[in-house]
């Protein structure tokens, strides 16, 4: 029987500035990435939100990016490989103890915006930020987009890991994001949002928007809480995948 | 047999400054108090300096201090707190995986600059640093100075701590140091501090300028690495508590 | 004829962070207090509030503050004389520039948060604020609480100044606003602020809650558009004073 | 009769970290560049440095760099052309009003860092960035590396500008620097260093390791206070071309 998880970004607030909506979010999803502290988040904000996700059962995962507050981490930084390894094991290392006071535990690590830009596109980029964090907890699962260096480098990592896909993005043949100067590279529709993520986890596949199936390991949806529709897409793909029979949990993590 | 810590702050570099002679200061140290990027520190200095603390059998401390790194902790600020706690459990998770993933281990926490400081006057506010750093590791050790607000916080959390005095200031009659507008408000001699501090962990007391005797929990002394004569302070009292047979060891803390 | 400014904080958005109603509140004011990348802001939001500031022929502030992004300058520091001044200079020269880019005109000067609480209380404090500010420019308006440290810190300075008084707050008959904890201290229909603001307009003097009138130097009247009735509150007081013959213009500042 | 300016970097201290040997530097160069708080350099390094620079008659310059004071600045971001500007508007124009401040005055703005190398070879980069510099103060002179994009984007802006050249590093016949990788790249004997600046100065070229002259305006050279022998060379840069009979002044710019 199909299994699949839900995640998103959540506690990205800073000091006296909200962002998202975490508490709707935190009734759809099974994974939750909480910055920590570098591109968002403070640790008021990371121990708050660490404190809801485990309240809810929601599986807690670490979210590291650049040291780019006012950039909100989505600035490409060219950081030598020894800093990139020690921030994410700082970020890391801090959400693995804050979660651990707040009752909670961080079961995984996703890359962050332009760090994870750069990582999907460089796989010894990806290891390094990889090794860090299994440096502080080698069990952790590390979430790769799937088809990507970061998938690649998990691999070689010999890790447990979880592959991600997109609801609300369309994908081209080679398994890349429709670039989003082009029409229907977001899809704002809920239902079909819905539809192709049924879809794709029943068929263990990405599948492109000429139709083609691309084989992936689609452990988990990467779901959004911000504009016009988010929510709505988050809410609808939860009722349809259901409604299909799939069984919604967090990931326990792949190692193949 | 008599037996007592050496410890000093250390990892206070930042980014291209540096800071502090900490490869001199680990040889003669058993416990490093090491910065935790709020108010010095970055993620590549604490990875650095845990390495080598780790390498030398030092005890590693977490060392948090307020978000100030222009004004490196030392300028008070009103901190609610909640944000209080979560910016000491912060810092020491961040310490706390940063140690494990170089090999090593947080063992204690002791409180920076003007946190530290006003901790030593209020007990509550004491109180919520060191619950947030033990709700992160309930076994930490909180180094506390010795007789102030920052003990009776410890006693009264019922938790592991160790006492500490300084080897270059004078104290009062009361347990408090003498003002550092004061004449022999600093020792800068080395002989003069050594014989002080040798003094003072045989009689198990603090002894004030005056001559007299306050019983205390002397269980670490702090020395520096800065300014003219501190590291040769620093290795005098090494010298002078070795020859007096006193044994030089990181504390295992006290819960009394 | 009676004449008096209208003034609000803005620029107060961060990086992804979105804050206040800047666009509404444009149509109110006819000062803008813009804060300075310190406790809030940063270049671009600086630039296009400026920017939108000059296009409303609203009067620019510099609206300096702690630097303390997640406590939002809003808890206490206590920052040596020379560091504070030179704080405040920076932040004034920043806005000076800045302003000058985007077509405007830095007039006057208004201090944010704790750091403006403080120097209410304390006028040497405020004196070196101001004296700060007023090394980049000599002609600046301080805008001060009407009879607090910070009015007399500017008359004994002999700058240009004005009076500011709150439309939501209550007074005591000290001129001391009502403490927050108490009944009534915060006033949150707008008619019943409106004619408050009116009644003081006119007679050129706070009315505390006894009744009791205390002259004073009214200028500027502080609003604020967040709150469920903030921007409310302010257009009535705009409708009110508008409708009682009282001329809304920025201030020219006054030097007795 | 020839003339040049001698430029060092300076104010980069930050908080409790010295960095550099500003005060002797200051008695053998012409120009000063100036952190601006961006990469390092605090508003009291900054009032302390320009005090000191206005009191020797040496020049001022902004010198603004990226917002990553780990990085020192010197790691590459990708910041959108909209938020360069404001960057380097928001630091030139703190730096206009502190030197004021000060008692002195901005003459010219030199680009830090990464941004300095990524503007080197973008010119329209360097143009966002000069004419953010411009926006602030138009009679501000412009310091490039002689022969690069940042020259080129000098002239399309019909600006003041000044070439500068290294008084330390080797040049290749296209006049780029050679490689630091290869040997000779960095010049470490002061007489050495001295002879070909006099060389360069005296020929108003760039004299590449081959030997070949390549034409360029050099109204300035770099020099550096730290490292082993920076500050020799300076020394020696300065005896040497004053027994030439060459002019050491700041620069008042070209617009050619």
């Amino acid at each position: 029987m199909a299994r699949v998880d839900l995640n998103a970004d959540m506690g990205e607030s800073f000091g006296p500035w909200p962002m998202g909506n975490d508490a709707a979010l935190l009734e759809v999803i099974t994974s939750a990435n909480i910055a920590c502290g570098a591109h968002a988040g403070d640790p008021d904000v990371m121990a708050e939100t660490m404190t809801l996700a485990a309240r809810h059962n929601v599986g807690i995962g670490a979210h590291p990016g650049f040291s780019d507050l006012q950039g909100f981490g989505r600035r490409r930084m060219h950081v030598p490989d020894a800093s990139l390894g020690n921030l994410v094991r700082y970020q890391v290392a801090a959400s693995v103890g804050m979660a651990r006071a707040a009752g909670g535990r961080v079961r995984h690590v996703k890359l962050h915006g332009a760090m994870a830009n750069m990582a999907a596109e460089n796989e010894a980029m990806a290891r390094v930020a990889y090794e860090a964090a299994l440096s502080v907890d080698p069990d952790l699962i590390v979430m790769v987009l799937a088809g990507t260096a970061q998938e690649a480098a998990a691999r070689s990592l010999g890790c447990l890991w979880a592959g991600e896909i997109f609801a609300d993005r369309a994908y081209e043949d080679d398994a890349t994001l429709v670039d989003r100067s082009r029409d229907g590279a977001v899809i704002h529709d809920p239902e079909e949002a819905a539809a192709r993520v049924v879809e794709m986890v029943q068929a263990d596949a990405i599948i492109a928007r000429s139709g083609k199936q691309i084989p992936a390991a689609i452990d988990t949806i990467c779901l959004h809480g911000d504009g016009k529709t988010a929510l709505e897409i988050a809410r609808t793909v939860r009722d349809r995948l259901t409604a299909a029979g799939v069984t919604l949990q967090a990931f326990d993590g792949r190692r193949d």
